[in-house]
């Protein structure tokens, strides 16, 4: 699959496109990407990463893009820009795969209070409740459904298998992969003489511009008020947002982290996967936390946080220092102990 | 959506229904449910959490729920009765979303073995396999599918995407959220010669009466026996609970935590989110594990456990406390050899 | 279920499959299976286990299998082999389900250039997109979305609501349970003045042969090159498996794992349920990761690993041992304060 053939395109069209100065023949074309050590000549490849420094000086690859600082170790023509990395991003988007055929497949349920633009691609076994309003150029997938009211603003994208609960809203240009189910209930219930009364979850989910959601995420609705997710966020797979949280602009959350209720994420911040947060606390703006990271409290400053006890170690070795935390109390009271004899 | 308009309800009805003293007036009516500090007039709020009082005192609510030493702090109109947050519960009902209509969707399959009650919705999409049958008043979402011999009882909900996996058992009242599977194989093969041997899964699930499972939830059937969950348990999003798991009665588990098979967990218990649970062990009635909590033996006492090592700190720190844990033992040691040289 | 009676099968006939000595009349029959506790004359059961060598000397089952070594404990009759755990693998399987009958259901939705062979079963409401290739007696249950060009090999199942993206493929004999999705994005994005400038996902997803998927996984598709996963790999629910991650044959993961993008797991490992594995390392063949476990740097040998503070215990002792983690470092401080007055 790494070695896709498209229409050949110039080196030319290439520089253009990134503002990226050309080292090498402007009618020259690639077909295809690949990594440094896999390319052919057909292929383009970047260099953003010094470990990858001798891939680049034995690369194949018909063009790389790099930084004018690595261009001695370049074997062949280069696109030469400050952020390579960044510039792959954008010519990764020359392969993307065509855009889907607007128009309704026949075997689509459609409520006929819903709005449907004629640009917009909805495939087969879809299912859209009423008053449900889409916006120019949206994709649905097979196997989707939309309950009732759901908004979608311009060109975005329900992979198949998607399930949006009654107005769930995304603003334009926003993407849901396969499996992810946004405005189930949020986990609400009175503990009352030994059974749970189900507090109704009578807010939604309100998603802003640009965001895109992984596989198999889920966003709860709210109770009263929605749960928000603004504008750019990138939201990995197998992730699980609680009712009522919010989520700020541009924050990006890797994937199987959990968020419970009612917890508010600054902008820009950067969550690693498998992250648990607990409810009801807030998260400054450029917080990021390593991943596997348990955040029980309010986080009031930008920076890099962390916790747990490390990574995996022999399971002999392991077992001790784990049997030694059980007591970690008392062996703080032994030193303590120590400390005063020797006073 | 916070503020969602119905028909209007009188304060006099709500204090019936909820055995609430009424202080103001029982024809004022209200329309819809808020939070104390974005309530207006036309909204019920209550006041459950000492943390919200500054709200209470300055909310423009139309009437408030909340406990009798907490009257004088309230502007305006109050139902005074004892589990405040309980009766906002209660009160949330009058507000949840219309019946869906009884009736067979014309795009659903359904196999002519299957019982299907009147009474009973089926949305477009839906597959029911042989020898389903369903209670009266079941609503099943568009998109599910129901494998052989399936049944639901009374007042069963599936939301859409739902898959039930042949021979699972739902009792009377119960929920299940959007792409929830119950009863897919659970994971087990023996070993041999370097290459797994799939044990076939011959047990089912069985699920009691007014459970309420979240969306994106797995619950594996039983090797042999069946995986069992009680009466009134709720169980949130994302969660795995593998083959023969035992889930007691009343017992509520939150949100990306995950039990492994033959388990048994006792009635009453609480779980919080993203907690583990080793397989084959036994966790007592009344139990409470806090979040991110591992479980790796049994538990026979009620109370309140929990385990790992703290919430993020700045990340340079918690670096240095990591790398102390992998030499936790021989701290110890270190702490060993001072004492007998003191002694 | 686990009383399942199906067409008696006599123990001669079972002996013979399993290459087993039968202590016992060869044209008795069993009609089901169950544990050494609950079963009556009619089951077969199995000893494997020393932890239930009372369950064993009561047993009312027709027929035991186990080792020969405990032969003596065994009240009845019984089939003596050299691993009995496998043994009643095998036999399971007399016990699993009949065949789905091949052919398209007629509401299934199938692209006229897909090459579905006359063997093939496809449930109703299946969607297969252009240039899909299904192998001999391959099942498809309801509700699945193949995308373009899907490969499945011969003997291949999809359970319900499963979702392949483009171009993944299936070796031979392969199962995915419902719920999971094959071939989402991964997650890549080049950030770039405040915002994520998308990666497109180029590379597909390939999964060899006899390998099992189970309900709700995630398998993202690569970025460049494949994602790969190895012959005889067994996967179990909701794991996350990222971009470009290669997992070897024969390997085997629990339920709730994470593996972050372009990591490399070896050969014949076992990876325990709700570990978290970094992205961009390899592990080495058989390493046995135990649950819960952080994978953070690469493990370049066999063996079996762990790392965390280990399981619960009562909160009010817990919380004391999680404060002074945090002071880790600085206890290290004194004790080494310590030795030098000492010294």
């Amino acid at each position: 699959m790494s070695r896709l053939n498209k229409t050949p395109i110039s080196l030319g069209e290439i520089a253009k496109l990134l503002g990226a100065e050309l080292i090498g023949e402007s009618t020259k074309t690639i077909s295809g990407l690949s990594t440094l050590a896999l390319a052919e000549s057909c292929h383009l490849s970047f260099f953003a990463n010094s470990k990858y420094l001798k891939a680049l000086q034995s690369t194949s690859a018909g063009v790389v893009i790099l930084e004018k600082k690595n261009l001695s170790h370049c074997p062949g023509d280069a696109l030469v820009m400050e952020d390579p990395y960044w510039g792959y991003a954008r010519v990764s988007k020359m392969f993307a795969r065509p855009e889907c055929k607007a128009g309704v497949h026949q075997l689509a349920v459609i409520d006929s209070t819903a709005s449907i633009p004629s640009s917009a691609s909805i495939g087969a076994g879809v299912i859209i409740e009423a008053g449900v309003v889409l916006g120019e150029q949206v994709v649905i997938g097979p196997g989707c459904v939309l309950g009732e009211n759901v908004q979608l603003g311009d060109g975005c994208r329900l992979h198949a298998n998607v399930t949006l609960y009654h107005g769930v809203r995304l603003g334009s240009s926003s993407v849901v992969h396969s499996g992810s189910v946004i405005g189930a209930d949020g986990f609400g219930y009175a503990p009352h003489e030994g059974s749970w009364e189900k507090i109704e979850q009578l807010g939604a989910v309100v998603i802003g511009n640009g965001v895109e959601i992984g596989a198999n995420t889920t966003v709860d609705r709210g109770a009263l008020e929605d749960t928000l997710i603004g504008n750019g966020a990138i939201i990995d797979n197998q992730i699980q947002i609680g009712h009522n949280v919010v989520i700020g602009e541009g924050t990006a959350i890797a994937a199987c982290t959990a968020i419970a209720g009612s917890t508010k994420i600054g902008r820009y911040c950067t969550i690693a996967g498998a992250v648990a947060i607990a409810g009801h606390i807030e998260i400054a703006d450029k917080v990021h936390i390593r991943g596997r990271s348990l955040v029980s409290k309010s986080i009031t400053e930008a920076g890099v946080y962390a916790s747990g006890s490390g990574g995996v170690m022999k399971y002999q070795a392991w077992k001790k220092n784990a049997a030694r935390f059980r007591k970690l109390n008392e062996l703080v009271s032994r030193v303590v102990a120590l400390e005063k004899k020797l006073d």
